[in-house]
């Protein structure tokens, strides 16, 4: 598959300033939102959450929705990422609120992960 | 040690808007420059390099050098990254003008890590 945006994105990586602002859709190309950040081991540099806002309007009131890396698929097509995700189960999923990070330890990153089926494997 | 900026940052993660921009120094507390941006394996979401931006003025004329994510610590007391690297050596590592980024193929993660006394283990 050939990417369309090679600026700043080589096959198999991506810049993380390309990856912020970046919209995110679902199989019914219906727009979730878009990325506002990632969460990375200061250690061992593994992302373990993208970070999607929506929500509110002009970006008071965002909701911030932490999804598991290995669940966001770059499709270039549609020039953001895709994931199989119902917009009914994401209004349930965890989320915080601007200024009210998650503590985004172990306890939270099983019961994010186990919401979208997966296991937390840090 | 207690990370004082406890805003989307916690004591194992960081978050990638939090990195960008933060400044980086050296061993003698001289500033090197700054975080730019870091480049994803968009697969596995390991962190392959951060790119150090320094040189130029007003953001024009800048160059960007990759570095392994390993060789940077975070330092609480002074905001931002320490690495143990003098500034002759860094003005003789890999670099990249705005708009030229590599390939950040193999053999160009060897040279870069190999430069830094490390060996590219992706």
């Amino acid at each position: 598959m050939v990417e369309t945006i090679a600026t700043e994105e080589t096959s198999r990586l991506i810049a993380s300033n390309k990856v912020e602002g970046t919209s995110v859709y679902n199989l019914q190309n219906e727009k979730l939102g878009s990325i506002y950040n990632f969460m990375v081991d200061k250690q061992s540099g593994q992302v373990e959450y993208a970070v999607l806002q929506f929500g509110g309007l002009f970006g008071i009131g965002n909701d911030y929705y932490p999804l598991p890396w290995d669940i966001l698929t770059y499709e270039p097509s549609q020039g953001g990422y895709v994931i199989n995700l119902d917009k009914a189960v994401l209004e349930q999923a965890p989320r915080y609120e601007a200024g009210k990070e998650p503590a985004y330890d172990k306890d939270y990153g099983n019961s994010v992960y186990d919401y979208y089926g997966l296991t937390y494997p840090y």
